[in-house]
């Protein structure tokens, strides 16, 4: 029987356990990156494991979210990075250099290899072939160790790419169409596989947008296979000796299938407030714009900039728009500047912004107040833009840069102009903004700047957990819900005690207090519970707050990791009514608890109402042995002893 | 006798009063500026002023301060002032357009004409010879309304250059050197002329450079004479028909002479926490960098980074350097994106930022915790750059440049490489960012968003005003003490209510909560209170929370002007030992207070120490009526009734 290309990635780096679905297995990890609001966690996580240098193939350590520096915390946070990666063999990419998952796929991205990243996007390294997932930073901080990666061995999607995209209709469509299609639960638990004849005509740069928002499907990762085109871009890079072959066996077998025509595609739009809310654009009528934003992760390749370019050429932006333009990395800026394309961006009007994360996370280019911003991001969750009310939609460069000359969101397909791009035969090779680590990690001084605060550590399970249920919240709550993303909070993720004060507050406000109140206790979630970002944090501020467990209907996949390594105990209501029984406030009691948690079956007791519910805690051996040890320090501090 | 360029803009702008040192005069603005972190409280007060459309030549509102937007409230106000403008017949200039005195310079300034700005670096419009004062944003309000400005008839320094500076030596070394020789207070009621063989060899932009940082010096400000330099300005762009000759007359009477010798000057340095504070580079050892940042309307031109550019060529940044560059305008960054040369810049490791103020005025890029680092601005006042342990530097963008390789403050002189660059003879000009008023303003409706709240109003002057001294605060207290500016307060300007909680905070903590408990009272100063940049702010929020008289040894001068606009009493000791007795708590009263205005002897009575200081009120009739009216906008009030 033939396998996969994820079957293949897995069987050459399985260390623990059988290919077998659904059973646990740990994977060696070649590469892992960190960026710096989840990396200052990582780098102390893994100072806290006591090596002195990484063990991995390639380390990366990147600056790419908090680069607004509106105080010290920033910059002390990065010189921390700096000096940590510096020590212990690991490289730095300056802030300047660029968004770390455009970085890694110029730059580092292997086909065949596995990287894992603490950053919910890392899968965009699929477009290079590469088996790519995002993780929390705790596992990073292990796998940088050499220790290996545990994931359940996923199912596999195979999405058939059929036929060729049309003029001005793009990558980024494909992904949202997959989104209308799967909702942004309907990846749990699977690897998306994009072959077929239609993957042929995309570039490296088009196919990892598509893996990068397959994050939003709440994935394991998306992977192409590894061709001519993807040796095109390696050759492009200088990287020619990094090219590998991958694609599935003729006879591989796939879980599932979806077909994808492309050339019955056409420009879609993300609505608010979630990836996948999907329309036609050319459904949406008079939708006057504020604000337009181009860049992040998922579209701040030249490739992207360049089309934009094409369409803005000799004309100006609408006088009630903003544009907002902030290229990928370095090496898109330097070659947009030397090759005229950014003279023309500025000349229409664009304003530019620095390579980084930017507006995607919040940091900065809030809309005005109920204002209607078109970006071609991934994530368009309530409030994620820093204004509350803001009417944020996800769409692709060629719409955003039609919309931006009309004012109103607009069909790129009625723009009277031919946009033909080509990647370039040769990129500007230029990394002297990343910092390599010492020869000599001794002789480096770490430096902590005053923003660096110890992080909560979990204890040994209890015998009873008990408390009251401090709130209650819906499905679909991301970790943006969980613990804020924003300028005001984002400086401050070395500082748990901080972030803490304002942990779920979008759904609860008093949240954070009542668990004080009530030294610590429960919450109860809906379904996709912790979707979204990779961010350790929401489960570091809830451990901070003294939660037990959280009850809810399911998990997505990366918080759940999070919270059993951080010794929080995510369980799943068997039946999804009992979710209706329990109230806020009411109190809850878990008996016997190292037992229930071993059984995999746990009882809870809802004292108030007295009434039981049956949960479910379905995660292998290992993390359940997480969970009484109190997380995956003691776990490996116990395994070390 | 002869005229000095001065006296020969006054003369054809002259309104009320006579050209006699030190009477108040009154003369007719041709143009204003805002920028956004005035210009929504500007625009607030014009909108009080019931005016349909400005009477100016031109009027323009930039929008350069608050640009980060981390939250609702930039957005919402730039969509207020460029509604507000929109409406009243003034220029827009887009957010992303650039810094307003960079822009204006290229754009607007005119010889021999009349500017104010509700920013204290105006008179960067003097590199232009055009007469350009900062003022209060009522006072703009009132100009574009098409009030006259009064000033006290200022005296006129005579600054004679000689000589031409040697390589890698630069205007922002000359004005450095005069800030040497007469510190943040010696400009006090001057006008700085620049004349002299020198002159010549400074073009348009090196001669901004320098008037733009005699606000500094605390001048009314500073002007150089209109002449080829100008002339081969103003055609490159594309503006030769406003050129006009403004010089000096050879039998000019100057109040004061300056002699500076360019050919003897050498790289200068500010040195932490005062623009005055200067020493040779040379001097300096071993100072290990953390930051270099080079823009902000002192050194943001082209030919600025035209010449940071020579120097990094081809080169990197050291490793432990964070190099931030920010154009000056749309126009540069064009300009530099066209030319090749902003590739040179970011190629060598440089953050280019957006074309505005950004980390000058606090809003981003704070250094790290007791970082060091090196700035091409203006202010180094402590705290400014958001890390209150910062060491702020001001220097050259070549000593910027060069110690940007090093990684250490480096003398440029000692750089081994030949730094050559002209002007260009043409500007590429593309005003597309700067949006004209309506031809009907009617039509026009004004968006309000949540964070425009309305601006408190000062009442008709007590007969009695008493309370206690609830803070006393030392020399040189600058108005960003008074009204901190950083990126958590910035976004708040048209919200004085917010603002007025952090109040004097840097000097004194306590002071907004002590003032709201005592329902107001008295601040005392020592000597030049009020310096720096022109926000009115710090006499809003002031007056918010109740004071109503400032006791101080000296003011500067657009502080003082906005208090008395805002109805607060600004008083100097006669006998400056007097400072030394009061205490802050002590019970102070002035009775009979209309009669000692209009005497202008004021009589302080201390309660607490039973002791009488005798004070001075040295201001026109014209501000004494307005002080009993209660301030500007009731002064108007009471004329139009």
């Amino acid at each position: 029987m033939g396998l996969t290309m994820t079957e293949k990635i897995i069987q050459n780096h399985l260390v623990v356990g059988e290919m077998k679905k659904g059973s646990e297995i740990g994977i060696k990890i070649d590469h892992t990156l960190t960026q710096d609001s989840t990396g200052t966690m990582a780098y102390l996580q893994f100072e806290a494991l006591g090596i002195d240098k990484v063990k991995t193939k390639r380390s990366v350590a990147y600056i790419d979210h908090n680069i607004l520096q509106t105080g010290p915390e920033n910059a002390d946070d990065h010189l921390y990075i700096q000096t940590v990666a510096k020590k212990h063999g690991i490289y730095f990419s300056k802030p300047g250099n660029g968004i770390c998952h455009q970085v890694n796929l110029e730059r580092f991205d292997v086909p065949g290899e596995t990287l894992i990243g603490s950053d919910s996007h890392t899968p965009t390294a699929g477009g290079m072939g590469m088996l790519a997932i995002g993780a929390g930073g705790l596992d990073v901080a292990v796998a940088m160790g050499g220790g290996e990666y545990y994931i359940i061995m996923p199912q596999v999607v195979k999405v058939n790419l059929l036929g060729k995209l049309k003029p001005m209709v793009s990558a980024k469509d494909i992904i949202l169409k997959v989104l209308s299609m799967l909702t942004v639960k309907g990846g749990v638990g699977k690897v998306f596989e994009y072959v077929g004849d239609g993957v042929k005509s995309l570039s490296v740069p088009e196919r990892a947008t598509i893996c990068n928002m397959g994050a939003e499907l709440g994935a394991t990762t998306s992977i192409f296979p590894s061709d001519e085109k993807t040796l095109d871009f390696l050759k492009a890079q200088g990287r020619e000796s990094d090219f590998k072959v991958i694609n599935p066996d003729e006879d591989a077998v796939y879980d599932e299938t979806i077909t994808i025509d492309l050339n019955e595609l056409e420009p879609l739009v993300a609505c608010p407030h979630s990836p996948d809310k999907v329309k036609k654009v050319s459904e949406i009528k008079n939708l006057k714009v504020n604000q337009i934003a181009i860049g992040s992760c998922t579209n701040s390749s030249l490739f992207d900039l360049m089309k934009v370019a094409e369409i803005l050429k000799g004309k100006t932006i609408a006088e009630n728009v903003s544009l907002v333009i902030a290229p990928g990395s370095k090496q898109v800026l330097t070659m947009l500047a030397e090759n005229g394309v950014l003279a023309q961006l500025v000349a229409s009007g664009a304003r530019i912004l620095e390579c980084a994360c930017g507006p995607c996370i919040g940091m900065g280019q809030s809309p005005c107040t109920d204002g209607v911003s078109l970006r071609t991001f991934n994530r368009n969750f309530e409030g994620r833009s820093g204004t509350v009310s803001a009417q944020v939609y996800l769409l692709s460069p060629e719409t955003a840069a039609v919309s931006a000359l009309t004012g109103y969101l607009t069909d790129p397909t009625t723009f009277d102009g031919k946009v033909d791009v080509e990647l370039p035969k040769e990129f500007m090779v230029n990394d002297n903004l990343i910092v390599p680590p010492a020869e000599d990690g001794e002789e480096v001084e770490i430096v902590r700047g005053p923003n660096i605060k110890p992080f909560p550590k979990a204890k040994p399970i209890a015998a009873k957990l008990e408390g009251i249920a401090l709130t209650k919240v819906g499905d679909n709550i991301t970790t943006d819900h969980i613990m804020p993303s924003n300028a005001k909070l984002l400086p401050f993720r070395s500082n748990i005690p901080h972030l803490a004060d304002y942990c779920l507050t979008p759904c609860d406000p008093d949240f954070p207090k009542k668990a004080k109140e009530n030294g610590g206790g429960f919450i109860i979630g809906g379904s996709n519970y912790g979707q979204g970002s990779s961010r350790e944090h929401a489960a570091l501020a809830p451990l901070y707050l003294g939660i037990k467990a959280v009850l809810a209907k399911s998990f997505a996949r990366i918080h759940k990791a999070n919270l059993i390594n951080n010794g929080i105990v995510p369980i799943v209501f068997k039946n999804s009514e009992d979710y209706d029984k329990i109230e806020k406030n009411d109190k809850i009691v878990i008996d016997n608890v190292v037992n229930q948690i071993n059984e995999g079956i746990v009882t809870v007791h809802n004292e108030t109402k007295n009434e039981d519910y049956e949960m479910v805690l379905d995660i292998p051996e290992r993390q359940k042995d997480m969970l009484i040890c109190g997380g995956k320090l003691n776990q490996i501090k116990k395994q070390n002893a």
